[in-house]
């Protein structure tokens, strides 16, 4: 047999670290606590309303039939009561549902980027978001995170007089660092953005958890309409990831691109999870769940942080995100956290390492831990784990 | 507002004649007889069954969580389970759940494909595989395809010393014509892609659904492991499209670059259908449901083609499908088929005009007929209408 003759091209940016941990949450791991992957809690899912709406949506042949590309028109529908009076509120010509906020992410790339495009990403950044920029040929340019999110004024030094083809960015609540980019610094990417006429990708899957702070207004709605910017939501970490539902809100004039570059990877959503959303959201259950989830994650961050200065205040420090699904750690200590990631699955506690975060390979003394998924007595147990695998590696 | 700097990238080969047919099929419009879509009919989506798998497993959170990229363990297991013994019999290290067979397309594309390199497809070929393929910067070649499928001994001179990247066949009951592609062809075709080093893409959506002649080993089978073939198979024909679920059998070398691949798409294939396809096949239902489906998926391929002989036997030729959803139908008195459409639409039947199925847009004379979806008597009073819009623009 012969072998490929072709090299194939390693689309992901995703390592064997991650690979572990990934699989990890598959398998029926003994007592491992599980900081990992960015899932809503088990008991965060609203299973049973669901299967309610399962019972009577479910029995009908036309819920398996394929669905209008842009989506279905009831959740359209649906989606667009749900942001009424919102920061996105929008019409049903700008909204296209997708696979998820990746596939809003994959569709972006796939009608805007061409081999050797220059595409801005924070540092750290959602990797699979870059990888997804990297598997149309795109070059990534990588600008640090602070507390306000990305730091906006550093890019005309960084970009060196190039043009960007976008800009990419989690401006609320940030995977993976928890910041949120500061109203100042939104206003500021978008008059850089305009500038130079470059896109700005907005992803916000997390806006609706914010449980401390005030609000601020999305890219989206300071874009006022502005075809530069193209917003990927997702109903993954509100309601479930494992739905695959999210949508794009874009320039209408995008839409029969964005239809037809959709038929071209997955034909259209699948129409169940479209369904029991439509139901969900119809039903009046949003508000409600929300309110309960921003509450809990709120205990569960605060958990996060307290056990944090118990167990690692001399040897780290961490974000302090107003809402989202996740902080970031950085060691003062010089431990590599990848070679901390193998000890402290062995102690019984998994995150994700920093250069998991980065294209380059960079934050090599960070982590990601994600508190929203593990109950408060759970993340103690969980940090002092940790705490003992750092000691195995940083003997002092 | 600035309008956009770029020229977004039109990614589909989908024209406005099948939009408007796609859209037809989505709002409920008048008694329009549908040839149009593929789409199993409504009666012929086990939906009773599926709720009441729904009514067990979607009432548990897990269902809801992100599934393995690769595919959710139990559905791997159902599937080696259901194919043991059949031409596609396979190992769990070749098996990649996908979004319908349409993203085993575009992670062939995203991993294998880069700008300018050929891609053999069938002449008429499945738009959206092949407009998948542009996605990617590929250059395609049609190759003509007869009653025995793509006329393989063409490929050597249509080629003219170029090799190809990827030879794009549905080699059994082909989309859009119906044909299958030969024995002899099909050893020729592995033949000419090993002495090329290209690839093979194996389309097989309704090898299943064969409701006469004798079975034909798949591609899969014939290149026996070769890792130049890549199968992509799905369940939206055999059960239902809105599941959105197929799979992928590759080289188990390939399958960590297809995780990652998929992971850059959309992460993972949404959980509950995969739950809800894994309590059909382990339940058993599958094999009572294609003896079902077969039965009248001939007695309404039957039922076509006595409408056409009634109808069309002067001015049309069409094909004779031993299996699947299609027929195609060669006028020979000189109508564009494109205009057709139109006419026919008001007198209530839609079809999809040959040129969709061709990027060159070829095939002026002839159309597509889905005898799938539609019962016997609907058939004929469709045929019967397109006959009468026939007659308008041809008033011979």
């Amino acid at each position: 047999m012969p072998a490929l003759p072709y090299a194939a091209r390693a689309t992901g940016l995703v390592g064997s670290v991650i690979d572990s941990s990934t699989s990890l949450l598959h398998k029926q791991t003994h007592d491992i606590v599980r900081f990992a992957m960015g899932s809503p809690a088990a008991e965060a899912v609203p299973a049973r309303i669901l299967s309610t709406i399962a019972a009577d949506e479910l029995s009908r042949p036309a819920a398996y039939d394929y669905a209008a590309t842009e989506g279905d028109p009831p959740l359209h529908a649906a989606l667009l009561d749900m942001l009424r009076g919102t920061s996105d509120e929008t019409t049903a010509d700008r909204l296209t549902v997708t696979a998820g906020g990746m596939q809003g992410l994959d569709l972006f790339c796939k009608i805007f980027v061409d081999p050797g495009d220059l595409v801005v990403v924070e540092s750290p950044t959602y990797t699979n978001g870059s990888a997804t920029a990297l598997s149309y040929g795109a070059e990534l340019l990588e600008v640090p995170v602070d507390g306000d999110g990305m730091i906006v004024d550093d890019l005309p030094r960084l970009l060196d007089g190039r043009t960007p083809k976008a800009i990419y960015t989690i401006p609320t609540f940030q995977n993976p660092s928890g910041a949120t980019l500061s109203l100042e610094r939104r206003h500021r990417l978008l008059e850089l953005a305009r500038s130079w006429g470059s896109m700005v990708i907005d992803d916000d899957p997390y806006g609706l958890l914010r449980f401390e702070g005030d609000p601020l207004p999305t890219l989206r709605e300071l874009g006022a309409g502005d075809p530069l910017v193209f917003a990927v939501r997702t109903f993954s970490k509100i309601i479930a990831p494992g739905l695959r539902v999210g949508w794009v809100d874009a320039d209408p004039e995008l839409q029969r691109l964005l239809i037809n570059a959709k038929q071209a990877m997955d034909t259209c959503t699948n129409l169940p999870a479209q369904r029991l959303l439509t139901g969900f959201l119809a039903g009046g259950h949003l508000e409600a769940h929300l309110v309960t989830q921003r509450a809990e994650y709120k205990r569960r961050k605060e958990a996060m942080h307290a056990a944090l200065t118990e167990h690692f205040d001399d040897i780290a420090h961490w974000t302090d995100p107003e809402g989202g699904f996740f902080l970031w750690v950085t060691l003062e200590n010089g431990v590599d956290t990848e070679k901390l990631f193998e000890v402290a699955l062995a102690e019984g506690v998994a995150f994700i390492p920093g250069p998991a975060f980065s294209p380059t390979g960079r934050f090599t003394d960070a982590f990601r831990l994600c508190f929203a998924s593990t109950p408060p007595d759970r993340i103690h147990e969980g940090i002092t784990r940790l705490r003992r695998a750092t000691a195995k590696l940083s003997p002092a």
